[in-house]
């Protein structure tokens, strides 16, 4: 059995109780918490301790998988992790993905543990998309969509508004732009063109939602380049219509081998629940962090560089007999 | 650059051509053929070889691709071939895959040399889908859909009937059952409700169309099990409308992360040409077979055992930097 620990218990830290409880070759010592100990409960009944008794269970787990989120949480606290344990994270800040990789590498090299970084599906199984087709058809241009679902970053921002109780904002890939990326076009697609977003806003009694509309679709970063519609619903809708933390996606690869013939790879995701599903990644790449780290392997690895037949449940060297 | 040698030149062999010529990093050396060496123009102007010619190669060439077929031309040739070179291929007798496996590796290990087998989109890229998206949702069901497109294996069976002059056979893809399997019901499906069989067929003069039609839709294996249509058309209207060897399909994994959450996986492709596309992934694998090689690796390898970033033109230790 393979042992792991859970740090952080949100959304991803409850996918990844509910996955590992399903895998029958990997066993949950504990979820552990910066909170108060008694005040987790996670679904699958592990045992919860605090962050601050990790130490303790050196060499009683073989690897942590980190739930906590990519703008502070990971960056401050992995490093600090992957010395005594081999660990295995979502980080998806892309633009900071390089000098996270070599900070942890090397902290990881000199202390002989093996983590993988940027595990999920986007970065992830998207990038795994990204490198295999851009691979095998070089000459061809790339889109990523994704949506329908659910951005956090996106309906936190709209919720910091005056006057705002409650928000969801869905990313939604426009029809339009796929029609032509998927009838090989190869089009350059801005911002504007490729997604838009729609929002579903509870609004205080009283408060001034002309205001609010317009100061959700005026917000630079988040809104301003996009085509943004805004609804304004009850608390009792949200709940009922808007609960699921859906989400998903396409790589499309869209090439030409010549002249004349084109050809059109894709790789899509529609997923119920972001967090199970990214939890349920996470966990399958815990079992390979730990076959690898078997044969000797350290440092930090990416989906690039881990054998997809280490992800398997059954006997990895046996995969081929049955799957190729 | 990686020099390669191209075993064979058929419509796969041309393929291979077009892509290594397409390849900065790869050199072609020249095709290998048992036919007449006058015989064989490349379409990509390669030197042209006899196959008998290959032993003085040996130290000269870092990749062999073999692009003979899978009944009886690689079982026959792969094993000798790899006792002197690393070889790819693309192996696709599914049944017969551990049997070829175990006798290449052996050979491969006493040599020094290193193979990949059964490389391709099904087995190939499919396989891929298959191991990856069983590993992250592993309660689930996998469904594999061919076509819209050419196999060449039932359109030959059809040119073997007496009075057929020529043939093209579609398979093509129920969309009730895909429609089915996308809504996530995971239903049982039997061939026939999988796919339908759609044939193209130039008579001879005077040939009794309704015998040739029945003998079609009664043979056994190829077409008895499933719904088959029949057209008969003329050998301009099979040139013209009929002469691209598409092919494609798509792999669905359908699962649940809980009792709630239902998770959608698909790996789609829609080709143009079979021939030209198998070949850019017989390339990008010749690159990885290099590469891995040059680490010291020997034996035989599929691609669930050969990290993605081999695969990548460029520097495989960046592409984590842009492509994650």
């Amino acid at each position: 059995m393979i042992k792991v620990g859970i740090v952080g218990y949100g959304n991803l830290g409850r996918g990844v109780c509910l996955a590992t409880a399903k895998a029958e070759d990997i066993e949950c010592v504990g979820v552990f918490t910066r909170r108060a100990v008694d005040s987790v409960k996670p679904v699958t009944g592990y045992n919860v301790y605090s962050v601050d008794d990790l130490p303790k269970f050196k060499g009683k787990i073989d690897v942590l998988i980190l739930c906590g989120g990519s703008a502070t949480d990971l960056p401050a606290t992995t490093a600090n992790y992957i010395k005594d344990f081999n660990t295995v994270d979502s980080f998806d800040t892309h633009a900071k993905i390089p000098e996270y990789f070599d900070k942890l590498d090397k902290i990881a090299k000199e202390n002989g543990t093996l983590g993988a970084i940027s595990i999920g599906w986007d970065p992830g199984i998207f990038s795994m998309a990204r490198i295999l087709f851009g691979s095998v058809l070089p000459d061809g241009k790339d889109y990523t969509f994704w949506g329908k679902g659910v951005s956090q970053g996106h309906s936190d921002a709209i919720r910091r508004i005056a006057g705002v109780k409650n928000a969801i904002q869905y990313t939604v890939p426009k029809e339009d732009a796929l029609k032509r990326v998927r009838g090989g076009e190869n089009p350059e697609l801005s911002v504007r063109e490729k997604h838009s977003r729609e929002c579903f806003v509870v609004a205080e009694d009283n408060a001034d939602k002309a205001r609010i509309e317009k100061e959700i679709k005026e917000m630079p970063n988040y809104f301003a380049d996009y085509d943004t519609t805004v609804h304004f619903i009850s608390e009792d809708e949200l709940k009922k219509n808007h609960s699921k933390l859906s989400h998903g996606g396409v790589v499309i690869r869209s090439g030409k081998t010549t002249e004349e013939n084109s050809e059109l790879l894709q790789l899509s995701l529609t997923l119920d629940s972001n967090p199970e599903f990214t939890g349920s990644v996470l966990t399958a790449y815990a079992r390979a962090i730990y076959r690898l780290y078997k044969k000797g392997e350290t440092g930090v690895k990416t989906v690039f560089d881990i054998p997809l037949k280490y992800l398997y449940p059954k006997d990895p060297d046996d995969a081929f007999k049955t799957l190729l």
